[in-house]
């Protein structure tokens, strides 16, 4: 059999004088950078270098629009309404696509961050809210989602491809959603269980939640968290361990 | 002999709750709208609301990148680096080109707004990092600056196309810049006064300066501003005054 | 019998170039000012200019802290935890409290706005992080909150005062809560009805919910919104309303 | 003779979810903290976290007062009006001191951040401006500036205890301003050399300019960057070789 899988990392989380993350050592292992769009985090000389560095290591270009919320990172949980949330997104994909075909390359996707993400997981008039401020820049961007969430279903209802994403180091609730970061455990930290789950995910597409149930998920693409304290060497530690498996590790589009 | 003349206005400069400037009003008598990307006034809902407003209007959409500024509207002084207003103007004209796309029509011009404009008329560094930021986005946009400025310079010397700008209703200094708005008189309010001025500006070329001196300068588009109380009737007052004479009001693009 | 109430407005909700209510023409007809700590509203000099118009009205200063959300004006729903809430309100009532006594005169009360106000109203966990942030500063500040609210009982539960609020000019659902903004009739216009509500609350203790429901509540203080069009007109009619009818309308502090 | 010395640090400039500088590292060996106010760096939380950290380390707490530009981190020039930088001080100044009696001290000093320093070290208006502000909340505060700067004159003649600052670590230029970073060899890095300028500063006031120039400076307190890699290591050899000398470390209040 052919498995293929992405991995992708958020990166260009940088912020003025303040540096988060190390982009340079996580490109290496990436397939697709999901960019900071400047909301939540980033801004337009980070979004530039990002790229620069993205197109340097043949990585896909995304953005990764968020809530306009710096001081919290675009994680607090806010109720902005379908009409805004659309008109952010599109506003976030134009800046990102038109800065990527600056540097010579097109933008590919479009990944929600945090608290926009989680909701539009869950909350249907929010999905397609996102997806109509996708699909409105264009119709050959992929959206990412959870696996299984609302939002990849509004993404294919709005005539998008889509790209469902597993996450190798986040603990799962019962219902296929992310466990909470602030609740412990949600986050895992050893390296033989996140290659593990990614694995899993890559390979039989089943997900292993609380109460260690068992859930079918597809997915196209793995994610990688690049804010984390060894994020470098967790990205190479799993693209090894798939590559050691025999799965192509390639960008989904 | 067949004299033509753009009027153009600083619109979406609303943010959130606050309402700045009657747009619908205005877009009656101009024709080109340039439009404020979100940095120092706008944001994603009014930059479609405004978009919007000029398509149904049959006017030029445009973008009036400004400082990262919101509190002080982009019109105080800020030293940036040319690497970082490059990418603010590539930022900004992305966010807006991709907006306007979404909405059906093309971006056409760039006007850098307030301390920007001002900075980049008599700073060469300033105005060719704009002008680059422009021209890394396409080739097509024009640039609008002050007349025979440092700003038009560096847009042609870019390989854009420039329209200089002359302004009707504010006082000029010896040397062709504007009077600071903090200073009294900066800005005129007679209806009579403008109007005469901008049929000067639109027909002999002709700079009343500071002293009574006279400046001849090309002048392509006339700038009338939109958070004034009064700006839809000076706006219909100067058209009406320059079509009645017959010059035809006209977009530059 | 002895009926006396407290008239109380949010003022200094402007931001640089933007301008909002008419804080000069309210002024005349309130008691207690809530100035906007530049969170969600308000900036240094706003802060300022309306200390300054309070003290020259003889009308007590109060702080009106809310969500850092400008763009939302504070009114959108977020989940900060209940140490940053209590962080973000103890550093906007230290602001507002120290330019207060810079201008002459103490703070008096506090008053969260927006969301943060609604969202206090009914969860417990949130109105207690409001009170130890306003109880931390001072012991003497009353907490304003909606009657009979969450935020009225952890203000008493803090040993803070507290004053009861209620709305002349919104709509209430049946259980006590303000029908949100964003539903038709949530915000009364006819100023018979205004001042109708605002006798019924200050005399009678009697709220009219939807369903024509009655509640018994306790008010100390009458909210007068500021931003909204003939708002000093509303003030000045409630105002006259109650004083012909012999309540005195003076501050609760 | 009787050598005394403070030593000072720029601390709490972390935001959210961005981290910044190893403030408890270095509170060891600092006598006082200038904290960020939230504008420039900062934010309630940090704010908090490092107030509690100084008291902790029986450190002094002083307010960092900058500029409205946390993309630029406060490094920007930008040009606020006198007025504008009065209120701007004020609110920055009463958001600690608030926050600093909320836990258990009293707010000591004063020092401004970043362009705001810069400034106020050549320009007069600008100076007078940031002193009033301080004096207008308490004339118990030591305002910190450039070491015979306009700053300190206009803090004088305001009735302000002041200190003299000189910088370790920093290039002067021959007319005793600091070496604008962005030149090469404005820091310096050689832990030899910074505790050998530490030493000049402390005992002898005499500072070596560019041209190996000397000028006769009084210094009361020497600060310690806190955000360049090793600074916790740097203020350690500071403080230590100044105590091998005899010299006494102590805060100036």
């Amino acid at each position: 059999m052919d498995f293929r899988i992405d991995l992708n990392c958020d990166l260009g989380e940088s912020f003025g004088r303040y540096e988060l993350g190390d982009d340079e050592a996580v490109m290496a292992s990436i397939t697709s950078a999901n960019v900071a769009c400047g909301l939540h985090a980033g801004d337009p000389l980070v979004i530039e270098r990002t790229i620069r560095l993205a197109v340097r290591h043949g990585v896909s270009v995304g953005a990764h629009p968020g809530y306009p919320d710096l001081q919290g990172f675009g994680r607090r949980v806010m109720d902005l309404t379908p009409e805004e949330t659309e008109a952010f997104t599109l506003y976030q994909v134009s800046a990102l696509a038109g800065m990527a075909r600056a540097n010579g390359v097109e933008l590919a996707h479009v990944k929600p961050h945090g608290a926009m993400y989680n909701q539009a997981a869950r909350e249907g008039k929010l999905a397609e809210a996102i997806a109509r401020g996708v699909r409105r820049f264009s119709r050959e961007l992929v959206l990412v989602g959870l696996a299984g969430s609302a939002l990849i279903a509004a993404g294919q209802a709005a005539g998008l491809r889509v790209a469902n994403e597993g996450f190798p180091d986040r603990a799962y609730n019962a219902d296929g959603m992310l466990k909470p970061r602030r609740l412990p455990g949600a986050v895992l930290v050893s390296i033989e269980e996140i290659c593990s789950q990614a694995m899993r995910l890559a390979t039989e597409g089943i997900l292993v939640t609380e109460g260690d149930n068992q859930r079918r998920v597809t997915v196209e693409t793995l994610c990688i968290h690049g804010d984390h304290p060894g994020a470098a060497r967790n990205a190479a530690a799993v693209r090894k361990s798939l590559e050691e498996k025999g799965i192509k590790v390639i960008s989904f589009t």
